[in-house]
């Protein structure tokens, strides 16, 4: 079984942690791990030793493949590939199941799981996977079918036919929409339907040949797309030209809700799609007074509040049920009965063109990553963390300077023509239009302050060189 | 008439703004202005060329003196009384009553203010000035009182006698003490009763008169602590031997309530004592949801609310009557109707020892002030702002190590025995151990980003050998 993780979307519910360019799956959640890690776990327990092939942006690639690697991913293990643009599930599933009928072969079952859901009972959802797994190999495409607790009106549902004979699952008479809460009421109540959780279990084969009679157009583009692919490396940059021919469009509407061999496993395994903050704050504990923290907080006359600091102090005073996520750049202060409506406040940043709906304070880059400390009209103030072994790219500024201090380890300099190491409580000064580099070749992380100074620090004052992460 | 400025007390309910090392005389309003700012211009506008005296701390000292020069301030029209310690409003004026007898002569009135007041209508405010005026020349200790618009409790009340023939005042019945709702009701309905402003006018022989009919214990010490100053000199630091001896204790208590010869004067002039975020509110204009912003914003589903922003972003969603200050390291959120408890937050800050209940993240010094971008295990970035022609210390630091990149004018730097400028753009490193002074010597401000590096970044590793302060 090949485990496919799905790993996209920008969760903007869940803004101001949850950003563009640091989404969701990587949010870390109460234990200190995040729903990207716990997935790869989910994964690796179900694969064995078989690779785990994740579908993702070039965006999120090195941040994701080093997670992996963290949690003891070989270079086998992991398969990546890249899509050049979101075009939803089912051109991904499409791709991802090309990959698999040619490198594992037709009949292999293919597990899908979003990387951005939770679930907390492991062992449960490991039986669950088996008895998917047995209905894959009888011709099924199977999903998993939570049993619902409440009237939820944010997910889809399933209506369940009879029982498949030998096994746990059964036949899928229906998958409807997003309910209205009356309709999801009497839903609840008449004990036939699931939430649909968007994860599935089927052969490569089956899949593509479900494709063939329901979505040939999405398969058309996606065995396209295979075929102007060099299929052998890791990752697979999918070409845009012509990827983006593919519809976009969800594997229930394009496949699931035509097919006539769909089935579903119920499945009680703590599944959440952890889609709201209120659904983050359900994972800690609270207190007497129903009030739940993370960070440094100082909570008077307040209940039922959910406060997740960062590195700043948080102070409620009288407050019911309220929600407050702090971050360098923004704090979000909300009813906890509105924490679904956390995405407008990204769509009007957007509309304003505002980058904290898409930046954080700390951005993640193939070498490591960025914090900005201050950003001024006369100076801009970074700490740079620079991963052991890589490189930033040769370059040069146009407008801005940089003073360096190295506070921790050993950094390789190269300053026009000269290369020179910098350990810490050492720096350099790098001036205007001078080519340099920066890397570290130790073991451990490289620090650095960097201190920018000129009349504009935007980030598109670069021009590169060389660069080993393709970006020159 | 001397205008005397009494400038102490934290205003912690206006925490995290106010905090003691910056308190609340010095908070920038809705229109730019502190109430420092604002109470220096009122005394200057009945002072005429006469000099001000204001009484505070040594720690306000030089932010104060730099506040009232920017306003124009010459150098014999402010004042200055620095107590070592807080002891309530009856010792500062007594103290101030000595000066006025000694350097202006006993007959001369006092126009008492607190710093942190507001008054809205300076030309309402000037009349009631005159009256009072009027009340002191006739051997009467005039207060303020102000018409209550609402039963409120956070205020003593002032009951009316007779009217004063030929003045604009009235004898006054009783001061009575902050009352309870029910009470404070009453008072209002009775139409008897003032607002105690804490806002007086007499005469400085009239006062020390009454000092010595009523509480002489404080008379006594404060002529002590007269006799021990200097008298010529500004400021007047007064020796914590013998001050400390005085009671602590406020004037209304100590004298005014005991005295036979107390006068009210009516005002309506838009006074506030801007006890409460929700007074500060409603400085500025509501949008059509009852909305009131400073700073960057974005409200969904919101209303009532108050938002004070600093650099970054606050967003709400689904609030009803919200206060949210946010600050460089910390934020508070509280609802409006709560806003007097607001205190009880730096009360359980300052139980756990943490900074916050004290200090914000830009300290003001007699120079200039820092700011802290970056507190980390590693080191600790400063943005420094040296005034002109200020200096700081010559010192040096047994545990760190300084890089100094200047961002804006002109420094001059001690390194050792060595002497340079330090322009915009340039650098240079303070090795530990090493005697080193940083100077402002143009006319527009220093701005340096200073990078810490070592182990060890606390305040109290600084040795000073000469200070232009007096803190060597």
């Amino acid at each position: 079984m090949v485990p496919l993780i799905l790993s996209g979307g920008a969760g903007t519910r869940l803004w101001p942690v949850s950003r563009r360019a640091h989404p969701k799956p990587f949010m870390q959640l109460a234990d200190g791990q995040s729903l990207a890690e716990k997935t790869w776990l989910r994964a690796r327990s179900v694969a064995g030793d078989a690779p785990i092939l994740t579908v993702t942006s070039r965006d999120y690639y090195f941040y994701t493949r080093d997670l992996y690697e963290k949690l003891g991913a070989g270079p086998d293990q992991s398969r990546f590939l890249l899509e050049p643009m979101g075009r939803n599930t089912a051109p991904a599933i499409a791709l991802a199941a090309l990959w698999v009928r040619d490198h594992v072969g037709p009949g292999a079952s293919m597990l899908v799981m979003p990387a951005d859901h939770l679930i907390r009972d492991t062992a449960a959802f490991e039986e669950a996977v088996r008895a998917a797994h047995e209905l894959a190999g009888q011709g099924q495409l199977a999903t998993f079918g939570m049993h619902p607790t409440h009237p939820e009106t944010g997910f889809g549902y399933i209506r369940q036919g009879p029982a498949i004979e030998g096994t746990q699952g059964y036949q899928v008479d229906a998958f409807v929409e997003k309910p209205d809460l009356d309709t999801a009421k009497a839903y609840l109540a008449s004990g036939d339907y699931f939430w649909n959780s968007g994860m599935f279990c089927f052969t490569a084969e089956v899949l593509l040949a479900a494709m063939a009679e329901h979505a040939p157009e999405v398969l058309a583009a996606a065995e396209v797309t295979w075929q102007a692919t060099a299929t052998e490396a890791t990752p697979v940059e999918l070409p845009a030209e012509p990827f983006s021919r593919c519809p976009s469009i969800s594997i229930d509407y394009a496949v699931m809700e035509n097919a006539g061999n769909a089935a579903v496993v119920p499945g009680d395994f703590g599944w959440s799609d952890i889609g709201s903050w209120k659904a983050i704050s359900e994972l800690y504990q609270s207190d007497d007074a129903g009030n739940r923290v993370r960070g440094k907080a100082v909570l008077v006359d307040s209940r039922g509040c959910f406060v997740q600091g960062d590195q700043r102090l948080v102070a409620a005073v009288g407050l019911e049920d309220v929600v407050i996520v702090d971050t360098g750049d923004a704090v979000l202060v909300a009813h906890r009965d509105q924490a679904q409506d956390v995405g407008q406040v990204v769509r009007q940043l957007t509309e304003l063109e505002d980058e904290a709906a898409i930046y954080h304070q700390t951005v993640h880059r193939p070498w490591g990553s960025y914090t900005i400390l201050e950003d001024a009209e006369d100076c801009k103030v970074k700490r740079l963390v620079v991963k052991p072994g890589q490189v930033l790219s040769l370059q040069l500024h146009h407008q801005r300077a940089e003073h360096w201090t190295v506070v921790q380890g050993t950094a390789k300099v190269r300053l026009g023509d000269e290369e020179f190491l910098l350990e810490a409580n050492q720096s350099t000064y790098i001036p205007v239009e001078t080519l340099h580099r920066l890397e570290n070749p130790g073991t451990e992380d490289v620090h650095l302050i960097e201190v920018q100074t000129g009349a504009y620090f935007g980030e598109d004052d670069i021009e590169r060189f060389e660069d080993i992460y393709g970006r020159a």
